[in-house]
């Protein structure tokens, strides 16, 4: 599949990597098609790579990956473009967290709203799923960095760009039975307002592979 | 121990009668000493339960449980009074949740701030511990009604608190284990920010017993 990843951080190197070892074709987006960290990545990352600007990785790409900072992923998904996101699955893996007054980070967006469904009600006919924003970047593509069963959490409102998402989790390792889809895109309110609940787990088991289980 | 409930609400009713039923003096503490609700849970709850003003359940106990609706928490331990409340280990089981404009429900504070940091400010010489918030009222004091393992959290500035939170949490069913203590009150905020995934959980599984278990 053609994908593209927005953002050059961490997540998005994490993820534009494993998306290529699994054969996929990739391109890394970022504001500035020369951007120094996308070209090392591409030299890196083999011939199913490649990168450019947001609007490059959009338009080349079939599903894209939001892995841009939450507090700026709306101008950075402006600067991919409406045209070049309508229609295609936008798997949104960003949190608005604004580290900006120390620790512990903020939200920018919570409560009554979340930034995936500021998202998608910007982008009306892109197919936005929120998902993966829940673990570390680490985890997302190796989910046995975390020991025993625990879950993978999404939300959105179009069935079959859920079903897209459900599929590339599993072929990242996440077994069927642990994806949790948690209904439409409201449910991103949640997934988002968990970070700080997260954040406390961080500072309290010194890991960042650590995630829940729902029990029922 | 003589334990002080404001509140009286389904939480304040539940762990009311489950402090009886482990032979604890209970002084269930309402706005008004008259309270109806009170009074009839009194009735049915056997020689160790009484009833009272906010006051004189602080007044009585040597550890209070705050089950008031979260929205007028700050309000009712007001009236409860600071001299009642000074040196006592008081359990936030509250959750800010403001229900007046509908399903869901948002958080009258916040991201930058939570109810129990709210509670300690005020109330800097009583011990504050936020614990049990994050699940439904049954399953605080009945955590098999939760299929496998699953997690209560807690967190609170004054370790000899958690300590007595701790054995009163194993004393209602929880194992040690699975206690999982978040360190100081700031952790309220991730504590209370769980609840809108909280209520994704209810509507996804379509059941109040549910909970989550920490992997790491």
């Amino acid at each position: 599949m053609r994908i593209g990843v927005l953002g050059t951080g961490m997540v998005g190197n994490t993820l534009a990597t494993k998306l290529t070892e699994l054969g996929h074709e990739v391109r890394m987006g970022a504001r500035d098609a020369a951007n120094e960290k996308a070209a090392e990545w591409a030299a890196s990352a083999g011939g199913r790579a490649g990168t450019g600007t947001f609007a490059d990785a959009a338009d080349f790409a079939e599903l894209v990956f939001n892995c841009t900072g939450g507090v700026v992923s709306l101008q950075a998904l402006e600067q991919a473009g409406e045209d070049a996101l309508r229609g295609k699955v936008l798997i949104d893996v960003a949190n608005p967290l604004d580290f900006s007054r120390g620790m512990p980070p903020t939200l920018t967006v919570c409560n009554d709203d979340s930034l995936g469904e500021q998202i998608q009600r910007r982008f009306p006919e892109t197919r936005v799923v929120k998902a993966f924003n829940t673990i570390n970047h680490q985890v997302m593509v190796q989910p046995s960095l975390v020991p025993g069963e625990h879950d993978l959490f999404m939300c959105g409102n179009d069935e079959g760009a859920k079903a897209q998402v459900r599929e590339l989790a599993e072929s990242f390792g996440w077994p069927r039975e642990r994806i949790v889809d948690l209904g439409d895109i409201q449910s991103a309110r949640g997934m988002e307002m968990y970070l700080p609940l997260w954040l406390a787990f961080l500072r309290t088991f010194g890991t960042p592979n650590v995630n829940i289980r729902v029990a029922r």
